[in-house]
């Protein structure tokens, strides 16, 4: 927190030497984690050539809230300075008339460059993707494309790769640099070149390129258009953010909080991400309180009852998150036994009913134990009802729900959370004091 | 789900010729969601040539599932034709006696470098590097290296960097194949290097190397003791598996449903990742329904009461939830304000205090129009509290469990799910059934 710091204290001077002795990288994870004017001050005080190096080492989602701080004259400089492929994804989480203010006010061919990467949806392999790499003919030999790369200046830093395309554009082959450096300087690119590339659409979806990158190993991926085109590259670094940006939009879309961390940094954004699942919890909640409200009469006779209404309800909700988290995270990772969903939801349910048993008897026990107003033993015997209940109907309402949701191609995320202990508190209860009116006889 | 089904129907025949079809990775991910004894079926069908590179490219806690499965023999073939890489990353997943039975059956020479790689913790640089990089010395010219490179054979496929190493095995400096096909045959390797190498340390914690890979956007990472000796490299694919696999771990934790997907694939280790959550949150509910005890006697005044236990307790726990999953995520990808701790409680709270408000009084209105046993009014006034209360209660222990535990160096990721449930639970009831006592003066 050192830089942080230094701006609080206003010390100048020690925070310039503090700069001049971290890299790029370091002063980038600082910033990350600092509130705008102050991530501004720092940036100020960096050499032109520095910054831009600096915030394309930062999050994406950071160095966007730096960008739309900023006044446009400089935003427009700082993204000149960018790499395309860091300025466009960056600029595709600022707000749309920000961004077209900036674009007006750079040079005609990168605005259109930009304005080009920045039409592909944000999250297609077209959104993510680097627009620069090294191409050679399929004719050309080993010592040609060498020369080639040799004399070209604009070979991109992190060119681990020659891809090989005919007179119309179409990729046929890959090389690595290394069977080039192995291969013979007379060889044929075409004679050397792996011709089964693994590549990615333009439209398709990033975590499904991500899929590909991570299961084929790969430190990049071609993009082609529609007519096999190629139009790019998707560099694993790319990857990594865009799976934990995803891993990071389940989580918190299985909270009913949002789908990324940067709406949280403030507070109206962050009231906008949550208000909508809180009121379907909310909604739940009435139903629940209306359906429960024929069972009165047995509250007054047994008030009891009600004090274990959190622990029935609550071991459901539980059981039922934990169903729906490893059914939702198992659908999103591709490591759930879609082949065998009959014996996935029987194990589930299993589960719930062997934990309700165990824990339905030993919560009895303990409640009997404790010698509230009621008969012990008749309210023992309910609350363990109602717990294996109420965990029962849980873990089918946790591992079905995403799994229906996929079915139809619903993102299963949003089925967690609100939803699945809304409506296990609902049929939990329900269930309880259906069993406490039929096995102690209080009520209607 | 091409490949089960046709194992489910035994026609060998379709089978196979699906096998010749699919590439190492498309079967590789079919077998992933696939049970035990289909695996085996399958992989017995493959040439054996091709089984290591299928099994090798199986996500690592499947392939581990089925070399268990295997007998001794078998896997120890299987085994010897992995890479060593992957060979540590399966092995490591399966148990001690059976994986010293395995290694029992290896070669010397394999089972010592297999065994001493497996003495490093798991979760560090040392547990997930492969020992096979190509070095050199820094005197040596571009093209000494580049003549060494052709003439060894065994450069690995995925090698994109040289490392420059001093007598001692001391890491000097790194060289991208790109610089070396760039630079001039008679350059020196010190004149061409990049010296400043971001390394990891062997005891060094997975998440922290692939942080610094994501960071630094590397390929790979070289690995160093204590000494800077160099001892392996870390590649990207395998720190994508490590960030895919600490999100599901943070997923599962969060949700108290263990910490592997793997565990759930039998009843008995799910039984015993999960029993131990429900167990604090039947113990919660336990304490919540004892401290309830006092008020049974409004419960039996007022059952309307009851109703609303359910809405208030679960308004509470969804906002406590939002809060504690954006700060253990925030603190797990590094994008939360730790610098600035003391505004994101404030904002935390307010905007538990904001719903609260929202709702606390959407809720009273329209619990008081559905007509309860009770005065609608005061049970209006008495709901919109204790929504309003549990909220805020929830948003600040929702917020700073998270940030304590992470302070004590504990991981925040075990606070969420069962424990801001059930102590939001507790604190929210009470508050509310404490405003029930002095606003309607029900109770004792």
């Amino acid at each position: 927190m050192m830089i942080a710091a230094l701006v609080d204290v206003g010390d100048k001077h020690r925070l310039r030497r503090l700069l001049e002795r971290l890299d790029d990288v370091k002063i980038a994870a600082q910033l990350d984690n600092m509130d705008g004017p102050s991530t501004l001050r720092v940036l100020s005080m960096l050499p032109a050539d520095r910054r831009a190096l600096v915030v394309g080492a930062m999050r994406y989602e950071a160095a966007a809230l730096v960008l739309a701080q900023l006044a446009l004259e400089a935003a427009a400089s700082l993204v000149d300075d960018l790499n395309t492929d860091d300025a466009v994804d960056i600029l595709g989480r600022i707000d749309k008339d920000k961004l077209a203010q900036i674009l007006a006010r750079l040079d005609r061919d990168d605005a259109e460059e930009l304005e080009a990467l920045l039409g592909y949806d944000e999250r297609s392999a077209g959104g993510i993707m680097s627009p620069d790499y090294f191409s050679v003919s399929p004719d050309a030999t080993v010592a040609e494309t060498l020369a080639a790369i040799q004399a070209s200046d604009d070979v991109p830093a992190g060119a681990f790769h020659v891809y090989a395309i005919d007179p119309d554009d179409r990729l046929v082959g890959v090389c690595s640099l290394r069977d080039l450096v192995i291969g013979r300087p007379t060889q044929r690119i075409a004679d050397l070149m792996d011709t089964q590339v693994v590549t990615a659409k333009l439209d398709q979806d990033q975590e499904e390129v991500a899929d590909l990158v991570s299961r084929y190993d790969l430190v990049a991926i071609p993009v082609v258009d529609a007519q096999n085109r190629m139009v790019g590259i998707v560099e694993v670094d790319d990857v990594v953010d865009v799976i934990r940006e995803e891993a990071t939009e389940d989580i918190l879309k299985m909270a009913g909080a949002g789908e990324a961390l940067a709406e949280a940094r403030s507070f109206v954004s962050s009231f906008r991400a949550r208000w909508r699942w809180l009121g379907v919890a909310a909604a739940g909640g009435l139903v629940v309180a209306t359906s429960l409200s024929g069972f009165q009469t047995s509250l007054a006779e047994k008030p009891a009852l009600a004090l274990f209404m959190p622990i029935v309800a609550g071991m459901g909700g539980n059981v039922g998150i934990q169903s729906s988290t490893i059914v939702v995270r198992g659908l999103a990772v591709g490591f759930v036994e879609t082949s065998r969903v009959r014996r996935l939801i029987l194990r589930e349910v299993g589960l719930g009913v062997a934990m309700g048993l165990v824990y339905g008897v030993l919560i009895a026990v303990v409640a009997s134990s404790l010698g509230f107003r009621a008969d012990a033993a008749e309210l023992g015997l309910v609350v363990a009802g109602g717990t294996l209940g109420s965990m029962t109907i849980a873990s089918i309402v946790g591992t079905c729900t995403p799994l229906i949701l996929d079915r139809f191609g619903v993102d299963p995320a949003i089925a967690s959370g609100p939803f699945v202990t809304a409506s296990v508190d609902g049929m939990g209860l329900l269930f309880y004091f259906w069993l406490a009116s039929v096995l102690v006889g209080v009520g209607s």
